[in-house]
């Protein structure tokens, strides 16, 4: 069995949306924050990776949502690392509220960048030991987001901000889930929400970059959207949200 | 003397820029976080104040700062209602580090508007009677943003984004923040730190608003940014900031 990590965490005013429900861009904040804690109580912090040469980035996440937390909730992050191959860590959380009910579900997959030459690294047992993940051969075939249906999309345009670049100079995770969300228009948002999501990172966006956000609508038994983020005509990340009305 | 209030606060990741420092748009969220619970301790909380048909509008903030913390610094935020009139109700912050050395200090300026109307209101007594704060008929005359130079200003355009919109239905102050600095050239911003700044709002930006981002540098022994907010030609905030090297 892995180690398991555990924090309690406030919702606060700035972490919600007009709804006053914590946004999917904060919770991916929140957890990254509890993921590094439990890294530092294992002696693995950010700057001891930094000072290996590497750096951890994140290549999908899975949301599984029963009810997004409120405005002054205090809900507990539980997080441990539950396997890794010679290229990928997968890394689970679980949001529990005051009363130990699974809020929400998210499954995330590492992988070790080489700082010197931006590439993934094959991932050193003795860095991911202390986690005491189990170590398996076999890379998992996740499934992925949906195509977006180019005819019936929409795609709105966003230019890289100086607060969007992070620590390790490339545009942080929870600015593309602000770029996926905010291409939906403000009717659509308030009256639906998340049940399920699917996020995969391809490529990193710089500084100077100005990435288009596509986006499709899908109706299979339940209401889905299908993104892409592309700067030009690459795609560097790809969503799928399955929503249900509020 | 007035009640005062006491927080921890740990600044993570989320919060800094990529020069591993706390953001002023995060300092001014993690301000009003504290603010609240202030507040909510002496049961005047903002779900109280919007049942009375108020809410509280910050209309000034002053930052003296001697050093923004850093990445993963445990600081103390206090707080205290100095003063108030009919209109104004005066705040302070202070920002300390573990050894209890100052490191910003915040004065702001707060008032009550009156959602049926989106206009002003008299301040009732009983209302901040618990933050036992000075009644004083003098209203303060603060000293005010510095003047844009338009002939050398530059300027950019944002688009308000579905997240920029908080709970009161307007857009959060600390995006005005984000605005303000973004409009500075990246090489600019990490090569200067914030000495001191103040900004003043002037009118609400509303979803569906573009605005422009104008600025202008000045040197008067110190190095200066004045900005103006401007949604068409009306100003909706104004700022300056005293910058100095890293």
């Amino acid at each position: 069995m892995s180690q398991s990590y555990k924090q309690k965490q406030n919702v606060t005013y700035y972490m919600c949306d007009r709804t006053q429900q914590l946004t999917l861009s904060m919770l991916v904040n929140l957890l990254l924050n509890v993921s590094e804690n439990h890294s530092a109580e294992l002696n693995r912090q950010e700057s001891i990776i930094r000072e290996m040469g590497f750096n951890w980035i994140v290549l999908r996440y899975e949301f599984i949502v029963t009810r997004m937390p409120g405005y002054k909730e205090e809900v507990e992050i539980e997080t441990f690392a539950t396997e890794y191959n010679k290229l990928f860590t997968y890394r689970e959380f679980i949001v529990r509220d005051d009363d130990q009910n699974k809020l929400i579900e998210v499954k995330t997959t590492f992988a070790l960048m080489d700082n010197e030459n931006r590439k993934m690294a094959r991932i050193p047992s003795e860095l991911v030991a202390p986690y005491e993940a189990v170590f398996s051969k076999r890379i998992r075939r996740n499934s992925k987001p949906h195509e977006v249906d180019l005819v019936q999309a929409v795609q709105t345009n966003y230019s890289v901000r100086y607060f969007d670049i992070d620590t390790n100079q490339h545009v942080n995770n929870s600015k593309y889930i602000e770029w996926l969300l905010d291409s939906l228009n403000a009717s659509f948002i308030t009256a639906h929400q998340i049940q399920h999501g699917i996020i995969t990172f391809d490529k990193e966006v710089k500084e100077g970059d100005t990435v288009t956000s596509k986006v499709s609508q899908r109706s299979e038994g339940h209401l889905y959207t299908d993104h892409h983020i592309l700067v030009g005509e690459t795609i560097h990340a790809s969503a799928s949200f399955r929503w249900n009305k509020r």
